[in-house]
């Protein structure tokens, strides 16, 4: 039995917040202090790390459950399959939903039952339910899908990454700038063929010094004396574990699925940091002798940010239908999903279409 | 295979609250109108139907992360593993960390993450991660590492209940009485024994009309006039659903598991209301045409409250360690773990010990 994705949706937020929005932000150092310099350099700076030039934002009256829903009505149409069949919504996030101007994440009832709701679905075993593992979380759940339907608990699930950054950023903080939101949405189901599907999948939680490497902390005005606490992160420690950990992660997952290396088409890695990315493929194939084939890592940051969970489901909807330029993927091509994030979390999966 | 449960662990927090803690509330009915009685009749009453007489709460400085880090030491203990040869780590929560005094939920890193990290297991191939289900979140979360046993993607996880519902209460709203904080942790590990374990498991989600029961919604008391939010649930309306559906969900699951009712030992049903348990255990045995067996059903909630997601893997540790007087479970015994709570979802597992 084999694991396949029957049908792909995305949810792109139709507002769109270019660099120069933040151009009048007041940014303060995680020690309180401000910077030397103009917030031109400090975005010229930022744009020439990150890749991001642009991200999006949801409107005001959306919540993550809404646009987890869009998702994967788009998913259902595309697998053309009865939602009313489904066994399983599993879906990843963080931050449950956080209304605009409020602070307070929602999650009672989960993400899941909320998608369920609005998918106006009556079956009652069709079992919702949200899965928090840091930005890796929708490859997680993909994962966990695959278990159920290995073990034959299930037949048929919706696994959705869906986030809205954009309510828990500290607007004082650098950092704010690459985060953004978004929803992806995947069919899978269990299918006949044994040579296509999941091939193999690896996943690993760093938990003993790295645990707390992205967290919830306070803004970095100290002048706001507000509890309110934002998401936050060690950027240059972050760097340096996904540079130690990633590439070795994914050579494990690929070597356990038995496919060589020029064998593999894409890699949709979560779009975290341009730079970042291009540091983990460039090791990644090194690990192999190799150095990373041009067009191997298709990249959404510079225009969509970083969406957490939404990123990976996200570009492979953006592939598969032909979306982003240069990019295409067709039946019979290898492919990896890869990730790293909070926990801090790594995994992958290697997929034949 | 087999799914067995190899060690149970708990954590009752220290601070208990009596109901008459309560006598100085003000409460207020969901329209923002005061009682026409005194604190003392609503205190009886919501114990006449409730059953609770007093509930528990963890210190200021612990979180709902250090309370399932508690219990899950204890079920390593335990069992008597390594805590590094771990597979997965899974928490089941709903609200994640709300410190004392703050209103935030925090949920990056996950509990489970925390939970590792408290744990200090290094192994990374341990995957620590969060899953949201309402109430009955513990027993999916047994389900799903059921399915990671039964795919061989595991064979030894940590199952964590956990939740300090204390922090996320309405002072003004008479149904702040129910709720407690607790955790309750399991290690589960696949056994060649197939006459034991997991015999059977269902899993339902009702999100049509019924999402919404169980929500987060504004003080009772309107002059408050702020924005903070609070576990609000509608009791009739959950009364009548889960007596609806509850019984019918759990005959399907021993139906399933071929165990005659006859030699169902003990049901461990999440201490939701004192009256709405024994409501579902009678209809239950009435679907066999017969009338509950004395003992079946061992309660802890006149003590401890409604913990969420805590209370039965808490109930399980109690009566295995012959705590709970007057009940008491051997190897060889058939019980049920059974549960209903926001989503709505409800779900039931027969075991053999």
């Amino acid at each position: 039995m084999g694991t396949k994705i029957t049908g792909v949706g995305s949810y792109i937020p139709t507002g769109v917040a270019p660099n120069n929005q933040f151009e009048q932000n007041s940014f303060y150092t995680e020690d309180g202090s401000r910077f030397d310099n103009e917030n031109t350099v400090i975005i010229e700076k930022f744009k020439a790390i990150t890749g991001i030039s642009e991200r999006r934002y949801i409107k005001d009256h959306l919540n993550t459950s809404d646009i987890a829903f869009f998702a994967a009505e788009k998913a259902i149409a595309d697998a053309k399959i009865d939602p009313e069949t489904l066994d399983y919504i599993i879906v990843a996030n963080n931050y449950g939903d956080v209304k605009h101007n409020l602070q307070q994440s929602d999650s009672v009832p989960s993400l899941g039952s909320r998608v369920k709701h609005h998918l106006k679905i009556k079956n009652p075993y069709c079992v919702a339910y949200d899965l928090m593992f840091g930005c890796p979380g929708w490859v997680e759940a993909m994962i966990t899908a695959h278990a159920y339907l290995e073990s034959g608990m299930a037949k048929k699930c919706l696994v959705i990454g869906a986030e809205a950054l954009s309510r828990v950023i500290d607007q004082h903080d650098r950092d704010s700038m690459i985060y953004s939101d978004g929803a992806g949405a995947v069919i899978v189901e269990s299918s006949n063929d044994p040579d296509c599907g999941i091939l193999a999948h690896k996943s690993a939680t760093y938990a003993l010094d790295e645990a707390h490497f992205i967290y919830f902390g306070e803004s970095n005005n100290q002048e706001l004396n507000d509890a309110r606490r934002y998401i936050k992160m060690y950027g240059r420690k972050i760097y340096n574990f996904a540079l130690s950990n990633v590439p070795e992660a994914m050579k494990t997952c690929l070597d356990e699925s038995d496919v060589d290396i020029s064998e593999l088409k894409k890699i949709f890695i979560h779009q975290a940091n341009e730079k970042m990315d291009e540091a983990i493929i460039k090791r990644f194939f090194k690990l192999y002798g190799m150095e990373a084939p041009e067009g191997v890592m298709p990249m959404t940051i510079n225009k969509l940010g970083n969406s957490s969970v939404a990123t990976v489901p996200t570009l492979y909807d953006l592939v598969l239908k032909n979306k982003l330029e240069g990019h295409s993927i067709t039946k019979g091509d290898i492919v990896m999903f890869a990730s790293v994030g909070a926990g801090m979390n790594i995994n992958a999966i290697v997929y034949k279409l």
